[in-house]
């Protein structure tokens, strides 16, 4: 069983995955991303794979070919889904066994698909499985957080180059995920304001930032970015929850993800990268606290997107406190300008 | 200028490095480590750097051969030493000017020589001029934290292979110091005990986690350790900052830095990492908060040695929470056998 270790001093909770444990020697060489002779994410094998949780058809049963999308459990979790939660003190510290959800969307029958290169329709329907999936472990009071995420490239953490999302539920709420849900608390409080709301007004008026607009969705650079091209696709209407979306944002929230993530992909040679989903904690795991009872007015789900073209220094790992060589207007105005 | 810029919501600054700015174009390849022609941190190159702020010397004049370790200005400087603060609003949001400084401490004269392949003395006398450069950055009351930190490797962010170490002076408190700072201090007004003092004592006691200790220090895996083989050096003694150490502790804290450098060296094939010395904030800025009146009880510094051995995927992005796939246990037994 995995274990969720927190730290005395930050309260920062970490995933020791026994289970998945390498060997010593298994770090002396640099990971490498295995091309498998056999993807286990193609259609045909689905037999290598745990039984499917949900899946998007054109033809076929359940775990066989013929799906467009296909929801399954990661066959090496960091989390476990079975068993009780338990928790205990360990000598000064805390832990608890590492109950939780670990699942894998796969977005494309086809193995080298980008999600850019997917029509619209495609990318709709595996934000819509993510939707269910969501929905589905919200039920769970073990869960307090969903966070939902893509990784393309070996060093943005890919294992495996067949696209794919994934999905961990946790038994607590997250550090970094803590952090913004009370900024946009405290914002509220003192402002009687949105934050995001405020973000999303401020951008639109200047435009400097703004690399795609439509009627339910702004992708721009945020203000104070991180990264050279990091991206935020923020929605037009007030949601919390991810999966508050409507069938029609879905496939307006698509149509800025091929468009944006085909800006990047276009003029920066198919740049690694991470897209994180950031939505409201799961209020089942959280009933009982009355801690968020803002939280539908105060915090809004988003997208963030984040190109891995630098590398992460002991300054930023050491502070949290990172430098972008390259300013936000000047990321905008060059994804503005790459033509499709 | 670079510029300093505050997230709305999470309220971390980020430093959006103007001058340094690269065009687009140079993002579209990773970066590659350059193996410059012309090493400008060997001796016989003093010219190809700014003027140096400290060096020891066995001989030579300033900015001649014959020095040991040697401090300069960095020639492309993330802030800006000259200037006076400037605060503004951007609209909704916060900038300051790139107020700051940035230095280079040049650790050994040899081009290949790595921290643990030095002799102690030598090692000792590096750690000497970072705590004679942090009294000195201390007295300006422009600078609220001095970070000094050390990047071996490409993928840990090191732009040159010369070994050495960086100091970055910043206006500002970062966001992970902060978080490390009121965690510390919140520890200490519950149990009126210092969580550094009770760490180091469940450490000894239990020793599973221990990789080294001497009279001074104890180097240890932590409990909730983000990465494989990630270390800990903590002083047994209590000290807020860094430059309170004693000539005495230098040579201590020289000799665990060679032993644990050298262990993770030998047994995982010289991996690349991040060392990262965590002291208090310079009071000199903060003179008027009061805000840290207990710290010199609370906070006690320490040095961070991150290997660079797993990639960061979307999941610790998106939420500060990490997998870790190395028990401590297991990575500090590991280390205990590697034979020097």
């Amino acid at each position: 069983m995995p274990e969720l270790r927190k730290d005395l001093i930050t309260e920062r909770w970490v995933i020791i995955a026994t289970e998945r444990a390498k060997r010593p020697s298994d770090f002396t060489q640099p990971p490498i991303e295995p091309e498998a002779a056999v993807c286990p994410f193609c259609p045909g094998n689905e037999s290598r794979t745990p039984p499917e949780l949900w899946a998007a058809r054109a033809a076929g049963g359940p775990n066989e070919s013929g799906w467009k999308v296909r929801v399954i459990p990661n066959k090496f979790p960091a989390l476990r889904i079975e068993g009780e939660m338990n928790r205990e003190a360990d000598g000064l510290y805390d832990r608890m066994n590492g109950i939780g959800a670990h699942e894998v969307i796969i977005d494309t029958p086809e193995h080298n698909q980008a999600v850019e290169d997917q029509p619209v329709a495609n990318i709709a329907l595996a934000l819509t499985a993510i939707k269910e999936r969501m929905l589905d472990l919200q039920r769970d009071d073990r869960f307090r957080y969903i966070l939902a995420f893509k990784n393309v490239g070996r060093e943005a953490g890919a294992s495996l180059r067949h696209s794919h999302y994934q999905m961990i539920a946790t038994p607590v709420t997250p550090y970094r995920v803590k952090a913004k849900l009370m900024g946009a608390r405290d914002y509220y409080e003192r402002k009687e304001r949105s934050a995001f709301q405020d973000i999303l007004r401020q951008e639109q008026s200047k435009g400097r930032r703004v690399v795609f607009e439509n009627p339910g969705f702004l992708a721009f650079c945020p203000y104070a970015a991180r990264f050279p091209f990091e991206l935020c696709v923020l929605p037009k209407r007030q949601m919390a929850d991810f999966h508050g979306i409507t069938g029609d944002e879905i496939l307006q929230l698509a149509e800025a993800m091929k468009f944006t993530l085909g800006k990047l992909a276009r003029g920066l040679d198919k740049p690694q990268y991470n897209l994180i989903i950031h939505t409201a904690p799961s209020r089942a795991g959280h009933r009982r606290s009355g801690y968020w009872d803002t939280i539908d007015q105060d915090f809004r789900w988003h997208i963030e997107i984040l190109p891995r073209l630098t590398y992460t220094a002991g300054f930023e790992w050491g502070t949290g406190f990172y430098i972008n060589p390259m300013p936000p207007e000047t990321s905008a105005a060059y994804l503005r300008e790459v033509a499709l």
